[in-house]
């Protein structure tokens, strides 16, 4: 039984055959798909789950498992450490996704997770933004322009006719370089602005804050000057004691998380009674005609990330990949021929691949004449 | 940043070098030197979660994460399915084991879990026996003849002189086929004895049980006949409800869990109070010297299965796998050159691959012309 590896290079391929604006709105039709036909028996999302620590710098690594029954196990894991652009050039986020055949618990794939993770939160926020900000909302700021803004960027681009984007980020460099780092959407026609972050915060009509601030730091900003229907999609609040946003913009808004649970401890929400917060993302779109007077409001979608969402937007990439044949596949499990004897591989495989081996075809001889006595 | 792919056939590449015995005594020896230096700031081990369900099968995929600080943390995905070797010709148990670094989230390596759990399962049983079975013990009985039965014999023939092995299975077809599976471990000489179980249970110096009893069903015999100062390895409770011991035995032994909190959820400890249970693996080993007074009496390794242990173990796979060349290097992660653009690894790694696949670099080319507009 194989497992699909899909790395780097393939989903390379897997963009190149598919295109990155196709596959966002996949992922955004996919998350909306999911959200609604939500059954909390058929999908069970616990809340995540990891290892924190300070040494040798602050991280996290953490397990996000989803199950549709009937169907598939999916499991992401996910690292969360902000010193890795400065200290080792990697992406503050880093990610693997397994997922499981729930018939047998054969390993179907192994594939990254980091792309998959900003494509999805970026999604994610679509979702939501479509259905609680102004449909002819044009002006999109953000607070924090690293990774996660591009994503955010290219999501909405996809869902609204963008005019102006607004920028601050407190490191000048990372808003500087913005608009080139979102060279492949085609918005290079569109006016980029840095700006301070008051301003930001008062002109955009859709507003994103993406930071790494520390925990216990926030808000990013004391004063709510937002404009009356502003909608906010709340992207870095993912850690308990991390938050970027006042209270008095929550408490004046329509609060809807991604996972009410996880939200009240990591998100947002950790700043609200349970009685106080609004819809949670499945409920949202389920009775999203229901929502749409709240355009005319300021409304927070409160995003910390779900499982479920992993699930869905993995099955895309994989779908893809299966389709372009992208991706490499290799028997992962050491499964015997006989179930009841964990070490049959030893002689089952060595069999099969001796016809192209000769090297290993004289090793397995050996093997034998050891079983053998 | 590549991370190693270990997958069955390079595991056997790993035994053709290695050899499965000192693969094995390396297993043990990994085992009982984590036991021996564990530091609970140092080693964080939460309880294994996991998704049960009936449909279209009973299974169980579970996640066992352990975290050495400063170091790694190592995550094994693993699947119970009992239905897979009658129903997809598949092991029990299948399962993969991903390793972290913690100082950037990297994805150092995916191997095979499945070979890695019969391994550990057997070392750690070894641990327990060295410390609490009689150092000549030399009948060793089995109580449930299928995959996990194997490497039992295996790990206990590396700590023991076996000179007589009982055998009791309820498919006649499973303890018939024992010796054969057993062809690896030079023990052709000795006596199989396919005897009743009572029979097995009552004349083992040491025995072990490894059934897929089914939960509430337990246990496996009523009357214990078990010899004064027998000492048993209980491997397959590990599940609520499962048992395979008979409260009165449990009750007059020495009871070892490997993990005291799983043990009470999953393991024969389930049975008893907490006050009843003696020292977990670690104690055990920290302080064999005092408890070698217990060969003398009844014994029980409550087995669950540790988290610790795979740790270890896969640590030891690993290190072979690189000393000997053994698996594949793959750019899992799609991390870009610049770690504040979640896309820009599309740019980075098709340049790099142009050289050598003429379709990818006109790809690449007309990724570029949509980029520069």
């Amino acid at each position: 039984m194989e497992s699909l590896i899909l790395g780097s290079s393939d989903i390379i391929r897997v963009v190149r055959h598919v295109g990155l604006d196709r596959l966002m709105d996949e992922a955004i039709d996919a998350i909306e798909h999911v959200c609604m036909h939500y059954d909390p028996v058929r999908h069970q999302v616990p809340a995540r789950a990891g290892f924190a620590y300070n040494d040798p710098h602050p991280g996290l690594l953490e397990w996000m498992p989803a199950m549709q029954l009937n169907d598939k196990v999916v499991v992401k894991l996910v690292g969360y450490h902000p010193h890795n652009p400065g200290t080792h050039r990697l992406p503050t986020i880093l990610s693997t996704v397994l997922s499981f055949d729930t018939a047998s618990g054969h390993l179907l794939s192994v594939t990254d997770g980091t792309f998959l993770t900003s494509l999805r939160t970026g999604a994610a926020s679509a979702v939501a933004s479509k259905v609680l900000a102004l449909p002819d909302s044009k002006v999109v700021g953000f607070v924090g322009c690293g990774a996660q803004a591009i994503t955010q960027l290219h999501a909405l681009s996809r869902a609204f006719e963008i005019e102006r984007i607004l920028l601050f980020d407190l490191d000048r460099s990372v808003s500087d370089s913005f608009k080139s780092r979102t060279a492949a959407m085609g918005l290079e026609h569109l006016p980029f602005e840095i700006l301070n972050m008051q301003e930001v915060v008062g002109r955009a009509e859709i507003l994103c804050t993406a930071t790494s601030i520390s925990t216990g730091r926030g808000p990013l900003f004391e004063i709510d000057n937002t404009r009356s229907n502003v909608h906010v999609n709340a992207i870095g609040s993912d850690f308990p004691g991390k938050t970027e946003l006042p209270l008095s913009l929550l408490e004046n808004s329509l609060v809807c998380p991604d996972f009410t649970d996880q939200a009240l401890v990591e998100g947002e929400c950790q700043q609200l009674s349970v009685d106080s917060i609004g819809p949670d993302l499945v409920t949202l779109i389920k009775e999203a005609g229901s929502y749409h007077r709240y355009r005319q409001a300021k409304t927070v979608f409160d995003s910390t990330g779900w499982a479920l969402e992993d699930y869905v937007v993995s099955e895309v990439l994989v779908n893809f990949a299966r389709e372009y044949e992208c991706g490499s596949s290799v028997a992962l499990e050491c499964n015997s021929a006989d179930p009841g004897n964990p070490y049959g591989f030893l002689q089952d495989n060595a069999v099969d691949r001796t016809k192209d081996e000769p090297g290993l075809a004289a090793a397995t001889q050996s093997l034998k004449r050891t079983r053998l006595g």
